[in-house]
């Protein structure tokens, strides 16, 4: 899909080149509006306000939901007041709160000049739950009858009022609106209709989720019971909004890539890699870069102790990256393996006892395998006591640095940190500072040499 | 949530010990059939059957179809053969196909023997499809009306057909079952009872996704053009099934795993940790293990090429590990954010030299600052020479390990080649052994050190 997109990104731009507008207007007449905003987005600049300008009015409203904010701002910079207005009343409220969001404060107040006062009310509703609250991301355009009202009047409810922006389910609220059940559409197919609402009610209650909760929770609930949409209430369970499964698709992609980026120790973004400044992800980096610095210096420090091992032995220094290296890698592996489990909610804090016993046979198998195969380099380079030598701290290595790799998560989330911190490079950092001990420490013991320390 | 289930874990293993009957029954009485599912699986072992055996016959058919195979496998060895009629043929066709397609041929023969015809049609048709294609995982109970009857008549025909496995979307098919809309049920609600179905098709064909097609193709389809269910079609655009947005979290959710694994070099599972054996991880990390020993020889070999230099001026060593590792990090830091971005496809081939000149930009900053950092380090360990080598080696190798890591998984993508296959232990392995060289290169020049060569 993405391919053919991209070709339509290379078609418009020869068309605009070309400035052959019959040919642009029959391409863009033929595209989706997701796809159009896809386009725009990829084309950015000069282009972006030329093409969404060929746009029927009609689909200026719709392509311009799907746009990230950034260039929602972008276009109404550049776009005649009235029809500034008119883009703006037709937003979804949750895409505008999104919008309004990310504006200055001057900004603000001019776009809010031009909604319609009933969009203004709902929007500022939205921005008063907090930053990263499912208030902020919901939607309130939601569908709601009650119990004691007849299949029948209920449909010609729903009929009046369920548009473009609801969705297939309908709420059942008490006269105080606290939610009393959530029903597909279809399932008021079902009864006759004079039969009241509350026979479509269930025993249990709704899943719903608290207005107030982290996002990443209702889409944990989400997918938990696979739900298309999940009510959010107040207090008193009194039904706020909903939060449909298509937002959730996104916000967990977006929780995956703030854990990818923390397991290469980047830090969070909250942009994409195109929108971000180069500033922005310097900063996002050099923190990271330089408190492994640290680490890394104390590596070199144990190093400078064994200083007389190396002139006793100048070839214990070719196996050094080989063997911490190897540690560094394998406890890479088991912390990728735990922090994904942890994340998905696979592995809990309950099974690290379970998957202790398994890491260290998996970790101990892995060491001598590694010991193995690097005693055979060892005995070709070096002669028997340095095949031991490289077999023996190779083996601890790789087993001590996995066991690490896979307990460090969990120690971090028992301390209601963030797991993902025991990114990959900061196990590697960690496995190189006692790889260094350990291989020092061994090379001391086989070969005889006598530190006097300095 | 996940912290509510765990207390339910804890409270049922404290009953199932007291044996206390019907405390278990009252809390599973209150239990969500997902949640119940959840427990059960965390259970795992004798506790499995007991608890699920205790269930009304009513939930028992809903639990089960929330269970991963493996576990569903386990319940039926245990169950009467009545029973385990009961509960696959109350199976949706995509979850039995499922639980087929992981068993062996004899169990495969066993159950099929179980199950009402008509589920064996429907499961052997899906099976029928190439591992890893939408026809597996798609769902065939799709209620499908045709242009020409009127919306009273496609109302009662929905309702007659639409059930608990069914969702919120109708198809319109043409008389040869080719797919001509995909119609939300609230929009038959809208229109009058006289007017043709024909009347809600729009312009456009419905997007729609070829039963051969990979799975996640589909996943991104949904999410691309916010869907909740995508229709699948055969030849001909024949309506074959559907997929559905909850489907899509888990196969996005999967396809993320496997790519968060594969940056720390751990080979695809298809499996969750605490299923895998510890054979299957032993296998799945030690090859990355081996190949990447090989790497790391290679920096050892450069190496054992400066023994004179070492010997010369043995403190050049103690900053060896410092400056490779902040070189192996940086690289890791850049793939890590090129991976992903290409993963969720904000990033196309396309996109590369935009973004290399700002890789450029943010790695020469990386580079110069870390420079400085550890220039320090040097004038206080080893006087002014050390001080320059150390600055100068650390800005190269920073950034020019940056800028590999982000060429790395284009260049992987350019040959089709997976770009995660750029892990974060690839990246460092292979920035070492250039750190190596560039370090030493460096030392002979300014210390002018001379070197013979062995």
């Amino acid at each position: 899909m993405e391919h053919n997109l991209e070709q339509f990104v290379v078609e418009i731009q020869e068309l605009l080149r070309l400035d052959d507008r019959d040919a642009l207007q029959e391409t863009l007449d033929f595209m989706r509006v997701q796809d159009i905003a896809w386009v725009l987005m990829e084309l950015g600049g000069e282009d972006l306000p030329t093409v969404f300008n060929r746009l029927p009015p009609g689909r200026k409203a719709d392509v311009f939901g799907y746009l990230d904010p950034d260039y929602q701002m972008r276009l109404l910079d550049t776009t005649p007041r009235a029809d500034a207005r008119f883009l703006l009343s037709e937003m979804d409220t949750d895409d505008l709160t999104a919008l309004l969001q990310s504006l200055g404060e001057e900004q603000l107040r001019e776009y809010l000049r031009l909604l319609p006062f009933r969009a203004i009310r709902r929007a500022l509703k939205q921005l008063n739950y907090p930053e990263n609250s499912v208030g902020r991301v919901m939607s309130s355009d939601v569908v709601a009858v009650e119990p004691d009202w007849s299949m029948k009047r209920a449909l010609a409810f729903i009929r009046r009022n369920a548009d473009e922006h609801s969705n297939n389910v309908i709420f059942v609220v008490d006269a105080e609106r606290r939610l009393l059940a959530a029903v597909p559409i279809r399932h008021f197919l079902r009864g006759r209709a004079e039969d009241p609402v509350a026979s479509l009610l269930e025993e249990s209650p709704p899943v719903s989720v608290s207005v107030l909760d982290d996002p990443i929770e209702a889409a944990r609930r989400i997918q938990h019971y696979d739900l298309e949409t999940l009510p959010v209430v107040g207090e008193d369970r009194v039904l706020l909004g909903v939060v449909t499964v298509d937002d959730v698709v996104d916000l967990l992609e977006a929780e995956s890539t703030e854990d990818f980026h923390k397991m290469g120790s980047v830090g969070n973004l909250n942009l994409s890699l195109q929108s971000a400044s180069p500033f922005l992800l310097y900063r996002k980096r050099v923190g990271w870069l330089l408190v492994l610095v640290a680490f890394n210096a104390m590596g070199g420090y144990v190093i400078s102790r064994y200083e007389e091992a190396i002139e006793a032995l100048v070839a214990l220094v070719f196996f050094l990256p080989l063997i911490i290296a190897s540690g560094g890698n394998a406890g890479a592996q088991s912390s990728t393996l735990m922090v994904r489990a942890i994340a998905t909610g696979e592995v809990t804090a309950r099974d690290w006892l379970k998957l202790w016993g398994k890491e260290i046979g998996v970790s101990v198998s892995l060491g001598v395998t590694m010991g193995m195969a690097v005693s055979l380099i060892g005995l070709w380079r070096g002669g028997f006591e340095l095949a031991l030598l490289v077999a023996i701290a190779m083996t601890l290595i790789v087993a001590a640095a996995s066991v690490v790799g896979m307990l460090l998560p969990i120690i971090l989330t028992r301390f209601k940190l963030d797991p993902a911190t025991a990114s990959v490079p900061l196990v590697t950092s960690l496995a190189d500072i006692f790889g260094i001990l350990i291989y020092f420490a061994l090379a001391v013991a086989i070969f005889n040499i006598t530190i006097t320390g300095t």
